[in-house]
């Protein structure tokens, strides 16, 4: 079918259902970041391959939102179909549901796997709303199964809890509650609550399933074929129950008593199963809240995997010092080609490949060379990226999923030729507010916004600031952003809590000349009573996580105070302290060179 | 009448209403800070004379809550009566809503005038609430009659913005939230939309009213002995129309269409008189966010009272410094008796007096002698009071109120003796936050609560903090304390906007040794762009309103920077240039001594 054949059935199945508008947006069921390609329907509708955009198609009309990210590639894609671009981060764009509110008149059709239930909520307040699949009957051929990986257990040497402890103490929470059930969709929570890492989804070690969770049991729904004998055992073993994925719905349909959901990332159809007569509690899932809280043998683990971290990023800045720009010592695939932003991606991924425990990248890594660098959520690409030579700035976020722990790190660096002193001055404001966070000492109670300015304080100064936010929450061998913590402008009621782990990535985008970011991920630990203290408060600080030396050469020192330049040369010597054992005698003498002390 | 006999009474009116309890908090109809005698109910219930508590009575218990500030107090009070003290600043003490919810079953009894409509609201989710007024039939005999003092025309000379085009601006409002009539119950904004002051409550230039703002009319509800024939004439002059205080209920139920109202400010009895059939808007009052945007004629003479206000403290410190502590030099009523806290108070007093167009103080002067300034809202009385030596630290913390604005104004000096190392250090962290915060930089949107970190960053980092607000907003001869804007810990959706002003007041306080504090008023200004600014933003920043030296003796300069210290000498440049003026040859030669220029 074409995407013109595709919205003409689409259309004929919303007349025979009633329906005056139908949205698909690029959701799956269970309010993943990244989704399996089984879930790609906005894809599959609108032949934009984009991975942010909401379709929404009426009797008359194809309308597709997405971001500033993708108006080009969009543009592209849509261009001989007849769906209109909706850019959305554009101030006069409406929103899709005030946009539905003024321009429907009749029912709107969505997929409830698709909206989360508190969002179902909210649009029904100006919309009248209808639970059904259009899209299931229409894209049967060419369709990508869920996929079918198998699941295999965490050990508790990696997880630092048994699967039986976090039960009981997730029950104890359900029964504090007097709730007889909660209902988990969230891939990360399943994966952390039983202790089981999958293949599923790209970036991000889960497995697609739904869980009950309830007093006497615990249920796994989850596809068959991704369970072989050992992980039978093991969930045998931990009293888990096995249905079929599907399964979820009637067994929800099954229960009784108090029901607990998350509605934030339960969605909608789970909800429409739960029994009229069942009591239910909308919170934030428990699981949530305790799988932000690291346990040593997590925090542990974190820090053996930036260890390697570090230890292919200092091969890789190496490389890129030494050999990248010598053609003869390019990798084959770019040898007599120019070097690129892509070939850096690649050569990064093979110093990471070279780690023990190293999984697959955390996030489809960042290399933003000079003006690119400026553009936030930029990704190169093998046929569309930029040729990178011996001058200018390079910006490089990256990050690997190890066995021991998630890593994500930016670090921008300059290549060769001279600085402009603004380089200097924003390589430095970031610094500065980058330093300024994670030096941060604060009482229990703070939350990640009331701290949100320390980062920004040197750069606000000079008139500049940054859109994204500062910092986010960061899992264990899990999602490289989750919650519910952070640091950014919003408010977020979430205090800040020994064991989270957040990032600390301050940054300044000059377009067309460079970006700026600097990137640790830092875990909140108690701070030590000092002796001067008025307060009975218990004090909080953070301990850098990530290991990597900054490119002191950016460094307008003039502008460091001495507590800054003690901070940083302490951290250096900890960079090399830790990182030196895993390399050969040459890259042990370049990280140390790296990572010299810096004075006034 | 005794308070048994009271009690006993209030009791016999409860069952003749079917009541299980009746709640008498301590507050106005007005939502008023600081109240009329007449509304002091919970006073007269109870024989407790703090300013802050609320009194539960049922058939057999009477419960008195009050903060910790008045445990003392209310100890020796309630000694020999029935009344049960509620310590509700310890952390197991119940919220009264809690206990009434825990406690009685059955009906609670509420004078709906005393009740926000949004917190009559709240506690309508926990108890059956029933408004009714059982204090009037019981107090009737010596009760203060509401204040009869006459209200006066406040030029615009000194308000900057006549009548007529505040109604008009406020009638936009109405129009653009399709509303066609707002009650408005909060003294402070009757005051400022219609350009009147009065004399009724202690510390605030207001007048006991409501004001009902329609689109063809504006009422004013107050008793008419307080409009004299210029008053009159005035109001007429305005097309203001005026009604008796009480006959605004009747006027409500006669009101059509669309009513707005701010559910925090205007109580419940004036909400329940809304026909039925209106619609109602429950929204913060615009009145409130306009008016807490000062015009230039509202800054301008907000610099003029700080001028006086200086001077007035020049002259304070400078008596304190040279003339107090010797016997002959002292004011007649404290002559040959120690020098007092309450001394000192009635000197500043006297200094004020002296301003032009000085009219009161803006609250009770905090005169807070070595571990008094440790106890935050200190308020030392003429029988007791600390006596005050020539050494250690003295924290004064007053304002006044000026026909051309309000002042509020912190300093904490050093009086004599050795200076602890701590008591430097102190001094510096809450110097260096103070200035933090008044010379922040920031893109317009920002939020009080994103900048509160600034002010404390380096007392964090001492393990120290405190319990009360960085800074609260103020109004131009009004309400010493105004929002909606202020710099908190909790979150507060306002962003600072400019003409906003709000108080610069971090503080340390060690208990039975000394309270710091330093405390500036600030107003939010257009910073000027930067060549290096990377974003379209606006961005703000403040200005110093305030005028007065700091005690440099107390600063430990190994923990200044070069720009805090260029920041603080050319503030002294300033405050001498702006006052000197006012002073004559001898006042002025110490105002130039305490505003000397200090180097590291």
């Amino acid at each position: 079918m074409t995407v013109q054949e595709r919205l003409s059935a689409l259309r004929k199945l919303m007349r025979e259902n009633g329906l005056s508008a139908y949205v698909v947006p690029g959701n799956d069921p269970h309010a993943s970041e990244y989704m399996a390609s089984h879930w790609c329907e906005m894809q599959w509708l609108s032949g934009f391959n984009g991975e942010s955009g909401t379709m929404v198609v009426t009797p008359d009309k194809a309308l597709l939102w997405t971001d500033s990210r993708y108006y080009l590639q969009a543009g592209i894609e849509l261009k001989d179909s007849t769906i209109e671009l909706m850019r959305e981060s554009d101030i006069d764009c409406p929103k899709i549901i005030d946009w539905l509110a003024d321009n429907v008149q009749g029912i709107v059709g969505v997929n409830p796997e698709m909206f989360s239930v508190n969002d179902f909520a909210d649009w029904k307040e100006q919309v009248e709303l209808k639970s059904i699949d259009l899209i299931k009957p229409l894209w049967i051929e060419g369709r990508p199964a869920i996929p079918q990986d198998k699941l295999y257990p965490y050990s508790a040497d990696f997880a630092g809890e048994t699967v039986e402890s976090k039960l009981a103490r997730m029950r104890e929470q359900l029964a504090k509650k007097r709730a007889d059930a909660q209902i988990i969709s969230a891939l990360d929570e399943i994966a952390w609550l039983l202790n089981i890492r999958g293949n599923d989804v790209e970036y991000n070690p889960v497995v697609i399933s739904y869980v009950v969770l309830e007093a006497d049991k615990c249920t796994l729904f989850v596809d068959a074929r991704k369970v072989d004998s050992p992980a039978q055992n093991y969930l045998d073993f931990n009293n888990i129950d096995i249905q079929p994925y599907e399964a979820v719905f009637d067994y929800i349909r099954s229960l009784n008593g108090t029901i607990l959901y998350d509605g934030a990332r339960v969605n909608e159809a789970l909800f429409e199963a739960i029994p009229e007569a069942c009591k239910k509690i909308n919170t934030k899932s428990p699981i949530l809240i305790d799988k932000a809280k690291k346990n040593a043998v997590e925090l542990e683990g974190e820090r053996i995997a930036m260890r390697q971290d570090c230890a292919a990023l200092t091969r890789f800045f190496k490389w890129l010092e030494e050999e990248a720009f010598s053609n003869d010592q390019r990798p084959a695939l770019s040898r007599n080609a120019p070097l690129t932003e892509w070939s850096l991606m690649e050569k990064l991924h093979e110093f990471r490949l070279m780690g023990e425990n190293f999984v697959e990248e955390s996030f489809g890594t960042i290399a933003g060379y000079q003006g690119n660098g400026a553009i936030v959520h930029y990704a190169a690409t093998r046929d569309n990226c930029a040729e990178v030579k011996p001058q200018g700035m390079l910006l490089l976020d990256s990050g690997g999923q190890y066995l021991d722990g998630t890593t994500d790190i930016t670090r921008t660096v300059w290549l060769g030729g001279r600085i402009p002193q603004q380089a200097k001055l924003d390589y430095t404001y970031v610094l500065k507010g980058h330093i300024a966070l994670q030096t941060a000492r604060f009482p229990r109670g703070t939350r990640g916004n009331q701290l949100d300015a320390l980062a920004k304080q040197y750069m606000w100064q000079a008139g500049i600031t940054f859109g994204h936010g500062t910092g986010h929450g960061v899992g264990h061998f899990l999602g490289c952003h989750e919650g519910p913590q952070n640091v950014r402008t919003d408010n977020n009621p979430t205090a800040l809590e020994v064991g989270h782990i957040i990032s600390d990535e301050p940054g300044i985008y000059r377009t067309g000349l460079w970006g700026i970011r600097t990137e640790n991920l830092i875990t909140v630990i108690p701070a030590k009573q000092t002796k001067a203290t008025t307060t009975e408060d218990e004090w909080l600080t953070f301990e850098p996580l990530t290991l990597c030396f900054y490119d002191t050469s950016l460094i307008d020192m003039s502008l460091m105070t001495e507590d800054e330049i003690d901070w940083l040369n302490a951290y250096h010597v900890r960079v090399y302290k830790e990182t030196a054992p895993l390399l050969n005698a040459d890259e042990a003498a370049y990280l140390a060179k790296k990572c010299a002390a810096i004075e006034i």
